[in-house]
């Protein structure tokens, strides 16, 4: 993988997980309903994959890729996919956009959209028991998954999120809210991609956690530029639905000079982070690069 | 517990079950969000328990009941409350009454109430993660659990049914859908039990396994004959329901006395099924009793 440069890199990984995701995921719906119909529907829709690929050029710095890199690959992104659904919803962010399709419910209604997503969240566990992995190892990522996914992460920062709609929320809960709502499953696809090779320290673990922390609050900040200074078409979902839901922004809090400051320091910081790396961190050196350049 | 009448062990279960429950659940809202009062709201408000009953009773068989039989109690009784949250929810059943007390999603709103309900499922894999079983065996356990509940089991039987309002299902077609939606699980509380414990044989899960098919039909037989017979303020839901939304029932297919009669039939043959056990299967047989003789 070395030698390839990094769209190739990424290029590679979102087809192998992909491919590994489609094959889990395409069967027959016999039983009378659409289920399986809702489930493939949004996950092979040409998501990005930042996620899997995370975890795949963690778990480069410390080794070969293995079927389990593609397990744990496939974990997150199905725990990806369930939330976008259900933070999809009328109820939620009421989105009919994603990816430049319409949303799982707008073409498979509501009930469905929400099984679909219930049934993903149990896919993404089912997953991780198949490992390889040492039964310990394993029951170590089962629980950072669902420390990462649960009602201390993932679930909880969406629940403050849907809270702050018409209230006012200064940066330090903002930030609270992204670090649980994306950054805690961005942690989460690194260091289980690392813990998993048996092979990182706690220097090493705490470096990539930090790097994950600066990279997922980027990430963010790039979002919100992105649904200001945006094009729907490119960005694959509705530009400036932020502001008709009156949403707690950093451009908002930040104005959008303050917010691209912002995202360029944490990119450094995030790319200082991985000093104790040498030339093997590059790929998570790139793809810090990517969240910052991102048109979409 | 062998001296203990059937009612006390019920309620000795119960009130374990649910004090360990406690324990998980009434954490503080710290972040700005009612997240954890929805999930506590949901979980803590008197359900019947039968499906960590089954467990303890299985367990029971096989010997003592120790700490790894409550994590796999609250596991299954945490994927319970999750699909009762997600299946009230106004674009599926659109239920507003469970357990006598307004449902969670309108008491919290729709949103909250899906999040309580992704939380849930987190919560119950989570549970799981912590057994002090070998890590073998504890994989397979969690192996078994998103079998029972993901899109192979209860999530496909609650799509098959949503799919089935306003539509004739043949007997054989709701059987299915009920063999997913209830079965899966209630079959997943017993075989989890007896696997736990690392005695059972093969001859004896089959026996579980068939116990468990013929309760978990038992149990909705009944449920479609309270909908019709029962009191709403005894069930605790609004009776009548399923014929408003014009579901397939028993009741609908085969009458009322018809639905008696089937489940007799399938108590016997429940009953039958634990005929290898001696008495340690005593409780067993009894939950197969209250199943069919229950108010609620």
């Amino acid at each position: 993988m070395r030698n390839q440069d990094f769209d190739d890199f990424f290029q590679y990984c979102q087809e192998r997980v992909t491919k590994k995701l489609a094959v889990i995921l395409t069967k027959d719906n016999d039983d009378n309903n659409q289920l399986n119909g809702a489930i493939s529907y949004s996950v092979l829709n040409g998501g990005k994959r930042l996620r899997p690929i995370l975890t795949y050029a963690t778990t480069e710095i410390f080794g070969e890729l293995t079927e389990d890199t593609d397990l744990i690959a496939m974990s997150v992104e199905l725990i990806h996919a369930y939330s976008l659904i259900h933070d999809d919803l009328p109820s939620m962010d009421d989105d009919s956009l994603r990816r430049n399709q319409p949303t799982c419910h707008i073409v498979y209604g509501e009930a469905l959209a929400i099984l679909a997503g219930d049934a993903l969240q149990t896919l993404a566990f089912a997953q991780l028991a198949k490992l390889r992995a040492s039964p310990e190892v394993t029951l170590k990522l089962i629980g950072c998954l669902a420390h990462a996914a649960g009602p201390e992460g993932m679930v909880n920062g969406q629940a403050i999120d849907i809270n702050s709609i018409n209230r006012s929320l200064t940066i330090d809960e903002m930030e609270l809210m992204h670090r649980k709502k994306t950054g805690a499953m961005i942690d989460a696809c690194i260091i289980m991609g690392a813990i998993a090779t048996g092979k990182a320290n706690q220097l090493q673990l705490n470096a990539l956690r930090n790097y994950g922390e600066l990279i997922g609050l980027a990430f963010q900040v790039k979002d919100d530029i992105l649904d200001v200074i945006g094009d729907t078409e490119i960005i694959g979902k509705k530009a400036g639905s932020d502001q008709v839901q009156n949403k707690a922004t950093y451009v908002k809090l930040l104005g959008l000079e303050g917010a691209i400051k912002k995202a360029s320091e944490l990119h450094k910081s995030a790319i200082e982070a991985l000093d104790i790396f040498d030339y093997k961190a590059d790929r998570l050196r790139e793809i810090a690069d990517y969240i910052i350049n991102r048109k979409f």
